[in-house]
């Protein structure tokens, strides 16, 4: 387990993911967490703009989302992103939505990264470079 | 549990729903799950649009899905919808997303709708006739 | 000018479609013009899916919409569509977007596709084939 | 006119925002239009969250977009608003989308947004203060 502090990243709740209950609509809390995703692989220096071979793609194959507390437009947030699983040939991230003015846990969300053989559409190891990288975010 | 066929709603992967890998974006898969959700909660004379008293609301608050196989552009699938799980002030939805062409399945979902009452933000009781409508549903 | 009547679509707006004003967010019109397109297209025996040869793509260069009356959660709507301009290498698609019940217009819209080679990235004939199938359809 | 350097937020193109093509899906645009009219706004100290009074708002009836060069996956872009019309009760943004890696402009948008009587549902004159804000970023 890491003892340093998860990376975190911000955001904040545009019009467009609201709905007219006057909150967040649910699919639009995974384009944040798509975004903290992608800013995490990136301070990894594993951007998934540039990995290498083009032989292996990263589908996704769970995610989960839960709705704690009201995100509603405008809003600041930040998310946390950790590793909550490393397999053999898929990683699992685990993301908490805070608000920014209270830091109260509004959302979370689960997502499960498969590494694919793009030539053989199966399962294929994890490079050993990107689980190394992954591994000290491990919770 | 019901011996009925499940409720069943046919829709098309539309090219907003795809992404850079060719395949739909794991995302879009909810706004057709809500789709199917909307129609069948319409099927049971319980449209979300004219539910009464408007002192309850019906937000998300735990949504799931796997994804199984590829969804490409154009491809017509269809969705089924059961209720798993039917508490005291919640409902659990349960999809699977067939590719029409092979009525294989390509991806599952799973949304919790908790009935909350808009003037104490709190679970309420789920209405009996709501409760009637969705219970021959029950898998 | 054609005298067949326009080819129309019917959709609904979803609870994604909409945003805190209770109205659809301008965004989400764009996605039921899109399978108002795709729909259109196969009407005319030419889906954007099976297009041939892969050697053209038909990106959009250009989009417009307006917003004239409110659209609101759960209407049911029709949109028709037409061909306002049928240039060497591009089409422009014109969009109305009725309210079901009244029959009003309550949007509009516009959507240019060129065709370009994949080869040059450039600007490139339209097939002759999809210019006739376009033509009957202008206005 | 102003001489002042307009308004620019920087962004990044998203997996969502990606389409089959390899390119961004042309409605994904709008997304990041809106959080830079928003952080606009926001430096003009008129944030849209905390408009008053309540009796008024600020519905788009008029959008537009010209793409004029690839944006894909994972490029940083930044978004230039002006204020290119400045009516009785309305306003119009154009904004300019441009690689941060060439400065090549890559799309162009324009929104027209109009104050609103929520009572009457009728256009209202620009509040003041508004006006003045908006004014000198008049190109």
């Amino acid at each position: 387990m890491s003892t340093r502090a998860p990376f975190a990243w911000r955001s904040r709740i545009r019009f467009v993911d609201t709905d007219a209950s006057g909150r967040i609509h649910y699919t639009a809390l995974f384009r944040h967490l798509e975004a903290a995703e992608d800013e995490f692989m990136r301070s990894l220096e594993f951007p998934y703009s540039e990995r290498e071979p083009a032989t292996l793609s990263y589908p996704r194959v769970h995610v989960e989302a839960n709705y704690l507390a009201a995100l509603t437009y405008d809003d600041p947030i930040y998310i946390t992103v950790a590793v909550s699983k490393l397999g053999a040939s898929s990683y699992t991230l685990e993301f908490n939505v805070y608000l920014e003015e209270t830091s109260e846990v509004a959302a979370s969300g689960i997502v499960t990264v498969v590494c694919m053989s793009t030539r053989t559409q199966k399962a294929h190891p994890l490079p050993d470079d990107l689980r190394d990288a992954l591994s000290p975010h491990r919770v």
